[in-house]
C-alpha cells in the first residue's frame, strides 16, 4: 500500500513538473522556500518566548568531572564518533562548560587565577582564531608556573593583563561571554581542578548578577593596563606590542 | 506661636486624662498598643511585598573589603561607636558576608577549603552558640594548617567533615544559610583572601542555584561520614564523639 502511494504521489509531482513552465516551477519553489525561511523564524521566536517564560539562563555545574570526548564541539561537521578511545556522546559538566564558552559570537573576558588546562586554552585559541575579541586577566605570579597557558595565548595575540601588584593575588575565576552570560564559581582552569577536586561553576543571564561582574572586569582591565604602570617584564612589552587593546 | 499651641496641646491632654476614669485611660492605650502592632505588621507586609516583586535577593561582594569595625553585627545593643580604633558606621563586602552569615536562624551548611580568618570563625561559633544548626565540610590537607579554625570549630563542639580522599581537594567555598540563601564565589575564610586578594562572593535566594548547592552538600555531607570509613585520625573520632549528627 504506502509504495503504491509513494509511486503515485511520485508520478503526480512528475506530471506536474511536466506540465508546469519553468516560470511556475522556479515561482514554487521561491514560494516554497520564503516559506521555509518564515517558519524556521517563527520556530526561533516560539524557542527564544519559551525560554524567555522560564527566566534568564541558570545553570549549576559541579566537579569533578568525568573524563569524555569534546572533540565534536570543536571540530564542526566533524563525524561521529571520533577515533579516540575516550567515551563519545556523554555530556558531563566540563563538556557544558565548553559548550558555554564556545557559544560566544564577539567577546570573551576572562578572569582566571591559574590558567593551565590545555582544552581549554584550546577553546580560547580557537574563538579568538573565530574573530571573538577575547581579554584575559591573570595573576601575575601563577601565569608563569610550569604548564600555564598564558604564553601560548599571548603568542597568537590575546590581549593579556596581569594583576600588577606583587602582594596581591587575582583570585576570581570568572567569565563573561558576549557580555550577556556569566560563568563563575570556584574552577580554576587546571587539570586537576577539572578531574580531580570538588568544584562548583555557575552559568547564569541574570542581569542583575552579570552586571557587577562586567564592570568589575572593567576595573581590573583598566587598573592593570601596562601603558600605566613602569615596564616590568617582557611580558608587559609583548602585551602592548601585540594584542588589539580595547 | 508653636510653644503656645505645644502648651495648650499639652494642657487638653492633661484634662482629658483628669476628665477620664483610669478604665478609659486603659482602654484607648490597650487600642493604641493593638494598633501600633498592626501597623508595624502592615509595614512589614508592605516591605515583603516590595521585595518579592524584585525577585529573590541577587547581590554581588567583591574583595578586598576595607578593614573597618564590625563590633556591632556580634554584639547586639552594644553602644555605637565602640572603642577600637577601627573606622566605625562603614558598610563593607566583609560586613555584609557576616550581616548574610549571622541571618542564620535555623542552620547553616558551609563547604569551605581553607578557613583560618578569626572573625568568620567567631560568627560560626556565635551560631552555634545561639543553637543554629553549624555543619562544616572541609578539605583534609588544609583544615590542619597554621592558623585554621577548623580545630576550635571542632572543640565547640560543631560537627566538622573533611574530604575522605588525599588525593582529592575539597575547592568549594560555599555557605548555605536556613536553606534558603546561597553565598558562593572565589573567597577562602581567610584574611589574605578578605583583605588583599582580588575575590568575589555571590549572595543569592533563587531556587534554582540554591537547590543544586544544597545537594552538592549533602551529597558531601553523606560520602565525608566518618563512619563509613576506617578510622585515620583523632579528628575522625572526636567528630563522631562530640557533635550531633544530623
Amino acid at each position: 500500500m504506502h509504495v503504491a502511494r509513494a509511486f503515485s504521489c511520485h508520478l503526480s509531482l512528475a506530471d506536474m513538473s511536466h506540465q508546469m513552465s519553468f516560470k511556475e516551477l522556479m515561482k514554487v519553489l521561491g514560494l516554497g522556500a520564503v516559506a521555509l525561511v518564515l517558519g524556521v523564524e517563527w520556530l526561533n521566536w516560539l524557542m527564544r518566548r519559551l525560554r524567555d517564560s522560564r527566566g534568564p539562563l541558570k545553570e549549576v555545574l559541579f566537579f569533578p568531572s568525568p573524563q569524555v570526548c569534546v572533540e565534536h564541539l570543536f571540530i564542526r561537521h566533524k563525524h561521529f564518533p571520533c577515533a579516540c578511545p575516550l567515551p563519545h556522546g556523554i555530556e558531563t559538566s566540563f563538556s557544558r562548560l565548553l559548550v558555554h564558552l564556545l557559544s560566544a559570537r564577539m567577546s570573551l573576558d576572562l578572569c582566571v587565577f591559574s590558567f593551565s588546562h590545555m582544552e581549554l586554552s584550546r577553546a580560547i585559541l580557537l574563538l579568538h582564531k573565530r574573530g571573538v575579541v577575547v581579554r584575559v586577566v591573570t595573576d601575575r605570579d601563577y601565569m608563569t608556573i610550569t604548564g600555564s597557558q598564558i604564553g601560548a595565548l599571548r603568542k597568537a595575540g590575546i590581549c593579556v593583563r596581569h594583576e600588577m601588584s606583587s602582594a596581591v593575588h587575582m583570585h576570581h575565576k570568572f567569565a563573561l561571554v558576549d557580555g550577556r552570560k556569566l560563568i563563575t564559581g570556584s574552577l580554576n582552569w587546571t587539570l586537576t581542578a577539572v578531574q580531580s577536586n570538588k568544584e562548583n561553576i555557575m552559568v547564569t543571564e541574570e542581569p542583575e548578577l552579570m552586571g557587577p561582574y562586567q564592570q568589575e572586569f572593567q576595573k581590573l582591565w583598566e587598573a592593570n593596563d601596562p601603558a600605566n604602570h613602569k615596564p616590568q617584564c617582557t611580558n608587559g612589552q609583548l602585551n602592548i606590542k601585540t594584542c588589539k587593546d580595547r
